[in-house]
């Protein structure tokens, strides 16, 4: 029998507004034992991500909402302990979806990825760049959004995980980029550090007036982060047949009451504006294509990622409040376990 | 000289509210005389489409705004009277946007159609079903919605001109098709006639749940004319993947101040949806696509349309404005002088 304890963070209640620490309950309990099939996986990074507070609501929504008492969902990267897989064997790093947990038993086939053996790249890259956060990105720019050289890109929280990579490929792409981020500081990495034409700090400027001023051109596509006002703002400013990726909203996540949707959203009709909306898992089958392309753009020097790693999963409740305040830039993880020496 | 009078209406202030007669000036001035390569053209019939509000507003549209002054665009069938482009001659019937008014000069290279000698098709079918309202629904539907047999397709404003149409070419792809109409009467000849699957009177049910009642499977496509509650309605059952053609917004373009854009906004994201705005215009060059495939299914008697033909020039502006109280069934037509004998 095992001794060691697993503690895993449950969902207790259904948030309203914010997340608070205690809409999640931390359960201990013996790790548990693999079955023929499985192998046990020690968690050593945890994704944290805005969608979370989706998945926590009972909103209608894009994949079934955490049950009550179940384990709180989460991407996830760990070290394979123990198996009874034959395609898994101790030393492994893989990633998945296992949630809030110190410990769980995987079958091979539940899983997203694993690490090759001898890749030197860190695992923090594969919680990020090269992650769900990456190949959201990826998939969602350039499938959705079909950047032109010399077209006008803006990306709404731009300073985030997936935002700082949709920046980074639409320069790849020869894009005009404008990103819109929540602080100074902020906005002068998009520009210095990863290449962005320029950035608007939405808590100091008018943003409609800014991106006025920094999209002569108007705007080409937009890969939406934020929704509310933001939005409406791109709208006032969209070419014809313009892209609008709409990836998240997390202005509105937070609210019980339904919120209207953009003001302008006749202009979607009158610019004949592509609306789409975009998860990545949609786009599973083509990941190893993305991760593929995004691991050579990292390997040449083309892409800057961060990473805000956060120790501990006892903080994780507190810790996923930071992407909705602005608190936090580049990918939200936390570090459950320590990693294995590579 | 020529001695004949040529009435026109021309804009005489942008409409606040809805459109009042007040808004047009009759103006009665020569007829004028054709320049070398110009033919002049006699008005047969007028288009009166919800899209003449916009044009009459100065918000930020698909087309420059009519100015102040100007004679009120709108589509036109006429009959040559006299010419001097080599490739027009008395008799030849053409379409074009010559507006609002009795008589105009035209070249051959500003109009958009010829009907062809011997084509025995009724001319309002030319200002109907084969034309810019028949397009509309053909090219929305079918490039923009990509209905497949057994989906479910709703319309709205289905007993219009683009509606009514929509709704054939969708049954005509095996599609279960769900109109939305204004009247009893309408909806009886959307489902008696027209072949619909199921007619919603909004103005006498709760839009939502007679969806809900009429599509058990969700919506996979929505062919979009009105906006407002309608579309919200539509957010809350569409399934993954699915289509909005995004084509008017009837609702509320008489709306002085901006509207708020659909409360269930955010499930364009959840069930990734496609909304995508869309003029006519923009598929010019496959108008003679279009034209054949729908003649085709006319002449099959796979197709059905119905107009509205009010007499008189004088009498357009009062007509334009049945447009947004539901009172017409089919396509608007002024008819402005007699047919000439075919």
């Amino acid at each position: 029998m095992n001794e060691r304890r697993n503690r895993a963070w449950r969902l207790a209640a259904r948030p309203s507004g914010a997340i608070k620490e205690s809409d999640f309950r931390l359960v201990e309990e013996a790790v548990p034992a693999p079955q023929p099939g499985e192998a046990l996986v020690r968690t050593i990074y945890l994704s944290l991500d805005p969608t979370n507070r989706i998945w926590m609501s009972d909103v209608d929504q894009y994949m079934p909402p955490v049950q009550l008492g179940d384990v709180m969902r989460g991407g996830t990267l760990g070290v394979v302990e123990q198996s009874h897989d034959p395609a898994l064997k101790p030393g492994d790093i893989v990633q998945g979806m296992w949630g809030w947990q110190d410990y769980a038993c995987v079958a091979s086939s539940g899983l997203r990825n694993r690490i090759a053996a001898g890749d030197a790249t860190p695992l923090t890259a594969h919680m990020s760049v090269l992650g769900g956060t990456g190949l959201t990105a990826y998939f969602g720019l350039l499938d959705h959004g079909q950047p032109k050289a010399g077209e006008t890109v803006v990306v709404s929280a731009a300073a985030g995980a997936v935002g700082s990579i949709v920046g980074q490929i639409a320069k790849l792409q020869g894009c005009r980029v404008v990103g819109i981020a929540g602080s100074d500081d902020k906005c002068r990495w998009l520009t210095t550090e990863l290449g962005f034409d320029a950035a608007i700090n939405y808590r100091k400027e008018n943003v409609l007036e800014a991106l006025r001023r920094h999209c002569p051109q108007g705007i080409d596509v937009d890969f939406e982060n934020v929704g509310g006002e933001t939005l409406d703002a791109v709208l006032a400013l969209v070419n014809n047949y313009s892209r609008i990726v709409l990836c998240g909203l997390i202005a509105t996540y937070n609210d019980d009451v339904k919120v209207a949707g953009p003001a302008r959203f006749a202009n979607i009709l009158m610019k004949r504006v592509k609306v789409q909306g975009f998860i990545v898992t949609d786009f599973l089958k083509r990941f190893p294509e993305g991760r593929a392309q995004l691991a050579q753009w990292l390997n040449e020097g083309k892409l800057k990622y961060q990473v805000d790693v956060v120790r501990g999963l006892e903080n994780a409740p507190k810790a996923v409040g930071k992407l909705f305040t602005g608190e936090n830039k580049g990918k939200l993880l936390v570090q459950v376990s320590d990693e294995p020496p590579r």
